[in-house]
């Protein structure tokens, strides 16, 4: 078929792609017009539904479109993908950047699991592309389902709010973009379908070693099915958590300019503990890499409020916050 | 075996006994000392135990106990489960209140579901007997089992935050407190079992049509298999909740004595989304029965945002909430 554009598209398929602009503006607040944009693109379906969509968008946007491939060198199957990424992309008069790495090696060397590996080493090409080209953001295509997989894997890690309402559309300081983040993935299938447009299946996502595809296959199932619309409620929660987010932000920020290694009760005691437990995970966090865990802030908020001068409590990273007279005082162990 | 109290228990189930009243004095906020309880004891696993924790903790805290079952004459075993729960209550010297009632009549005349009958007509005879032994609280027995698959049906409902971090463990209004809510079901029947009291199983349990008993049996065991601590990991995200919930009670309180049923954007324009949805929610419940969903505040916020007068947005209960040029106007639909 000829190639698609918002004019030879149906009303329905034209107003989904001005959905997603909406989305990118409104849910992810960035104004993407005249940019120039990297597209993730791994011939998967829904990297092949983002990058038509943004081909789709690209005039109507002034965009100036380059699309980025990674062999993992995992599966054979990688080489033909990576050869069908830069046809497809020549058709489209879209620039192609791909390269291959060894993740396998990457692994072993940095004693770090193949999907940890995978993803550092793709992020890491990903942004060099970026820069070579001089794009504003990457586009990935993380979608409604990938969201719902990530909060019940979240909930299953036991993360807080507003962590617990999943991932972020717009990631600032590492230029990430997910335009498709409120987009079911059996609407992108529905579209490349409509468009006739082919994807590659990727058969690691079916490898139940990794929690996500159990999560996927086992668990986000029995939601949907106890709920149709499970997808669209995530979709609240996610708002819901981002508005928290930037709330929290901006509250703990009114704290941040004063002395960060300690904190003085005159100023705990007049804050709710809604505020109090989240200054204390930031500068916990604010010294060193190692996460705040929620129960070890509970623990050391109570032995404050009970004024248990000289108790330590050991955060991961060898941080550590001590009671005394004056407060709860932060800093890094002595080795 | 001779009746069980804190001197004669072992170290770990008189401190774990000690525990729950910590619990109850931490998390639940109240001071049971000298007071008079109602225990909510139907002679299932999680209310005996219930009742023995409170029964081993009063001569400690100088408790008056009185134990409340209601027969919801829908299985014909309940008429044997009253007689064994007085003859319990008579060994322990426990004064006793049995009732009868019947439910399925009621659900029939009231068009409403089992379950939700059984509750009404249940903590309909839990108050009048509280108020008859002059009793400060009802105790009920859920635990962190109950817990974990009431946060587990919220996500599935779609409930946003801090609602979705589950029950509360104290109901002020009603009266009710959940001394169990951090404690697992398993160790629960650990104890019963080391003091060789025996517990009824209740068979509805096992009911497949009640999503709670579908969350119990095939939803929870998957989050348990992959975090074996998920127990832990809800109640931390319970603790922040209850914080949360606090905190926003607070804020929109700050509000709350303006007028109520306009909304003027010079006080909206200065807020933070994540209070501005609050309010908005609360002005909305605050006009009667009905409850507004996140999808409908966020449309209403943003058909606000961009200005647009005349347009109306509709709430359950015949509330409608109109964009003026003033700001947003709520109030009750003319019928």
């Amino acid at each position: 078929m000829e190639c698609p554009n918002l004019q030879n598209l149906p009303p329905r398929w034209a107003h989904f792609c001005l959905g997603i602009e909406h989305f990118v503006r409104r849910d992810l607040r960035t104004d993407p017009t005249g940019s120039t944009l990297l597209v993730a693109y791994s011939t998967g379906l829904d990297s092949t539904a983002l990058l038509y969509i943004f081909h789709i968008l690209a005039p109507r946007l002034d965009l100036r479109l380059t699309a980025a491939n990674l062999n993992h060198m995992l599966r054979p199957e990688a080489v033909h993908e990576q050869d069908l990424a830069r046809t497809t992309c020549a058709d489209l008069h879209i620039p192609f950047v791909g390269e291959a790495a060894d993740v396998a090696t990457f692994a072993r060397q940095h004693k770090t699991g193949i999907e940890e590996a995978a993803r550092s080493l793709r992020y890491d090409f990903l942004e060099r592309a970026r820069k070579k080209v001089g794009a504003t953001h990457i586009l990935t295509a993380h979608h409604a389902d990938d969201l719902a997989e990530d909060v019940l894997m979240r909930l299953v890690r036991g993360t807080g709010w507003p962590g617990l309402a999943g991932m972020q559309g717009c990631l600032h300081e590492r230029k990430i973009l997910r335009p498709l983040l409120g987009t079911p993935k059996n609407t992108l299938r529905k579209f490349l379908e409509y468009l006739e447009i082919p994807w590659e299946e990727d058969h690691s996502n079916q490898d139940m070693r990794f929690l996500r595809n159990r999560v996927r296959s086992e668990i986000l199932p029995l939601f949907l099915r106890e709920n149709p619309a499970f997808l669209d409620a995530i979709n609240q929660l996610w708002k819901m958590g981002r508005a928290d987010q930037s709330y929290w932000e901006n509250k703990v920020e009114e704290y941040a300019g004063r002395d960060k290694t300690v904190l003085i009760p005159s100023t705990l005691r007049t804050l709710d503990p809604a505020l109090r437990y989240r200054i204390i995970k930031h500068t916990v966090e604010t010294l060193g890499p190692g996460q705040a865990l929620a129960e070890t802030i509970f623990t050391l908020d109570d032995l404050w409020q009970k004024k248990a001068t000289g108790k330590a409590i050991q955060f991961p990273g060898d941080k550590v916050a001590t009671i005394t007279r004056e407060g709860i005082r932060f800093g890094k162990k002595a080795r």
